[in-house]
């Protein structure tokens, strides 16, 4: 039996039976079968004495039960680790930070509180995932779009506290953006409401964001300061019609200027949906791990040889009809000077979906859940075996040509250098405002040694990455405390102001002890272990 | 000679000496005629011993010198108060929140780091007003457009930490939601970079905003957490055009419709500008203050009457010409069912301005700062003197027709049962995304008699606003504790974490106290007083 680290048995076993106190004794959970469902399956330490584990879980059915379950968590310094559904495999999954956690499975905890068609937005409970989410808004016969991730199986709240990304409309598919409101439980057991929630009778939770004083919210993204309970967010109102389009060119060097247009005609709302860059020359023999991007005359020659494009530019445009027709033109417009672009419109759907649109669109991009990239695994991949798993790597790139050529190079070296295979590798994913995100799945197996020397690679990749101003925008807890490393600044500043405030709010620092390299004080000397 | 309350005159005289060996004497200010400008010339308690006056100013020239005043102040316990440029105001100027606080003035500070063309954005000091800018772009020959409010003579910065805004294009024009990576000068005189800008080398600081673990940048919103000594916005490229509209109905129970279907509309993308709702018939005899509004047959006679329209909404398109006029066509065929309603085209312009254009155009709404607001008030109001002053009241209110009617019922009735005259009053401001804030402007007086009266109506206004779930979202230094006193759910505990964060980084309580409420330890008892 796993228990928390320092805690006497009596103590751990006084704290569960209090547990069962409040949630019932059948939302506690301490045996074997039970907690084997919490292990992160694609876990780098897999078997190994150092799997995050956890020593129980207990699911609360309300805010009250999550109160009470965190007072009991404090009074005793049990370790607590709250999840929503616990689904974001590759990065951490449903196991805690700090082994011997108490995980608080806020699965039950799935009402959504509130769409509101009005104003375009909901109010959900932690467990609502995007499942239960979808099918709420076609039963209501909403007129609004959610934004949903792929694989669709997690939750709002727990994608968005995440920072987890969809492929709808800016502003929204950036998840943790479109956030408007947070209710949460604070280490104290206290409740805090931000934005207008803390104001008594405010209708006006889910429209202006800040409410007065410092705004609170970003404490919650990514952190172990509070277990949040409600959250809003802000929806997309169903558009007319969705056009999608490509502008391809056909030299190594026109990429640059590519994005640069790109770019201005997003920030300049000429187009609103997820802008995607990449090499179909390169694309060739593998769609979805990227291959070392060549030199100059060695691609101008590829693109020659087969009159596939060099680089291609993804849009997509949501609105109603003629008024995407006219971006789309104007678009156009805009990359006509760059000799050989060639330009097509590569699909036009209206909404809402009719049910052989449903069959042919990419669903994500029309905020319908799904599991369908799941089949991208279990086809396997190189040695790779779809029983093993596999991480995300993921780190902000500049958004340039420029940037995506460098990481493809500096990635594609390191991979080699090092050995290390990846099944997925994308130098420019773009669900976050203004960023492009290099995204490599890297296999994760169930065995110690080859898991052992895959942990060392990808601590060099992430100090390599580091080393050209390269920072990952979200890690699996195995990483955490590396890639908080690296935003050094300042002697470490941004993690020494956020212990100063996780001291302040979590003095026995019970709650997610070392998510994102933020540990409370009785256990940083051990950081980094 | 005001000095610290509770300090020896020796004790700040040394900090003050220790302050000159950093900046030099020369800009260090503790003579009458100088602190006098830094009094606010709009303060309610003018004149008053409540007054709250600076001791002194110190303006560093750069962010070591920051670090190192800062540092003098902790060893001293002398409380600081960082200002940009002071301008704001109506919201207290550049006067401490505290009496005898050395305000730190930045102005000093006013380099434009760095326009990056191609990624549309910029890194300021906080000393850069919205005309250094301006002019920096339009010299520099830029295509990027940036937001000023109206007047433009404050900073970027201190109008985004006070979250000012704008008129320009939805996302940029509430100052604070373009903001992207802050650097600060901490209560312990350390410097903390948020997002990207904690990773060394990063190229990424402009771009992507979050960076990793809990989001810091909201703590210097509206704070007293740390001294901001850059700030990165984003800028919107320069469009090709920007057509302006309006919709207009002629029943008072159209309003409804109005503002729901335009929030839909925004909210899809299908405009851009910043909507404004009006009533033109009741806008009749004083267009900025509006008058309560009538019962439905009462206003709906005085249509037929003056064949006036009983609601107007006005909005603008910044796009391509051929875009924008669809985007408005569009919008006339969502508004088409609503039996009277009339659209016209308001204005067309091309840009860049032509001169021509430059002067019939409303400036800010092109990002062009002007004074020309300060005409409003120059013409006198009522018995009003242009040489006293005035306060604004700004309250978030619900984003719907009920909302703005509402609002304006209950806040013309407080003014009659109170006796107060605004000069101005709007009830549907939105230049923050999706909020609706009820606009007045309270006249002020260099009378302290009619002050302290004034003081007692304001605060009874705040008090009947959060009893109809309506709180400020920002508000001069002397309603301060009264405004976040009604933020409060969970008996305060907003402001509690703020100021257990507070006591967390600023132990000693010496920068910006009472700012928003939010008190170090040894002054909290005192709050409100």
């Amino acid at each position: 039996m796993t228990i928390p680290s320092g805690m006497t048995e009596a103590t751990f076993a006084d704290g569960l039976a209090a547990m069962r106190d409040v949630v019932g004794a059948e939302w506690v959970f301490d045996q074997p079968a039970d907690l084997n469902t919490y292990r992160d399956f694609y876990s780098v330490f897999w078997g190994e004495p150092e799997e995050r584990l956890a020593s129980a879980a207990a699911a609360p059915a309300n805010v009250e039960q999550v109160q009470a379950l965190v007072r009991i968590a404090n009074e005793r310094r049990i370790p607590i680790y709250p999840i929503s559904t616990g689904r974001n495999l590759g990065y951490g999954g449903s196991a805690p930070v700090l082994s011997g956690s108490v995980v608080l499975d806020l699965k039950r905890m799935d009402r959504v509180l509130e769409v509101n068609e009005d104003n375009c937005s909901c109010l959900v409970e932690p467990g609502v995932s995007f499942f239960d989410m979808y099918r709420h808004l076609r039963e209501s016969g909403s007129k609004l779009m959610m934004s949903v991730p792929d694989p669709g199986w997690g939750s709002l709240v727990g994608n968005a506290l995440d920072s987890g990304g969809g492929y709808t409309v800016a502003g929204y598919r950036g998840h943790w953006e479109a956030v408007c409101g947070i209710e949460a439980v604070m280490p104290d057991g206290e409740l805090l409401r931000t934005g207008m929630g803390a104001l008594p009778g405010s209708e006006t939770w889910q429209q202006y964001r800040l409410g007065i004083g410092p705004c609170l919210d970003g404490l919650f993204r990514q952190s172990s300061l509070g277990v949040v309970t409600k959250m809003g967010f802000w929806l997309y109102p169903m558009p007319e019609s969705m056009l999608s389009a490509s502008v391809s060119v056909m030299r190594f060097e026109d990429l640059e200027e590519l994005v640069r247009i790109a770019n201005e005609l997003e920030y300049g709302n000429v187009f609103n949906g997820m802008p995607g860059f990449s090499s179909p020359v390169l694309a060739r023999e593998n769609p979805i791990v990227m291959s070392m991007v060549p030199e100059p005359e060695v691609m101008n020659a590829m693109v020659a040889e087969t009159g596939l494009p060099a680089w291609s530019f993804a849009s997509n445009f949501y609105g109603p009809e003629r008024v995407v027709r006219e971006q789309w033109a104007y678009m156009q417009s805009r990359f006509a000077h760059i000799p050989g672009v060639r330009f097509a419109e590569t699909g036009f759907v209206r909404l809402p979906l009719t049910p052989e649109d449903m069959e042919r669109i990419h669903k994500p991009r029309f905020g319908i859940p799904s599991l369908e990239i799941f089949s991208v695994g279990s086809r396997g991949y190189g040695d790779f075996n779809p029983s093993d798993g596999h991480i995300w790597f993921s780190a902000v790139i500049p958004r340039s040509g420029q940037g995506i050529i460098a990481a493809n190079r500096v990635m594609r070296a390191e991979c080699e250098r090092l050995g290390l295979d990846l099944f997925m590798f994308v130098p420019s994913v773009t669900c976050w405002t203004r960023s492009f995100v290099l995204f490599a799945a890297v296999p994760v197996y169930k065995d110690a040694t080859r898991n052992r020397e895959l942990r060392d690679k990808v601590r060099e990749v992430i100090a390599t990455c580091a080393s050209h101003g390269w920072g990952e925008y979200r890690c699996p807890p195995a990483f955490m405390d590396n890639v908080m490393d690296a935003y050094s600044f300042g002697e470490h500043k941004l993690r020494r102001v956020n212990e100063a405030i996780k001291d302040a709010l979590d003095p026995n620092g019970v709650l997610s002890a070392g998510r994102y390299g933020v540990w409370p004080r009785h256990l940083r000397e051990g950081r980094g272990a």
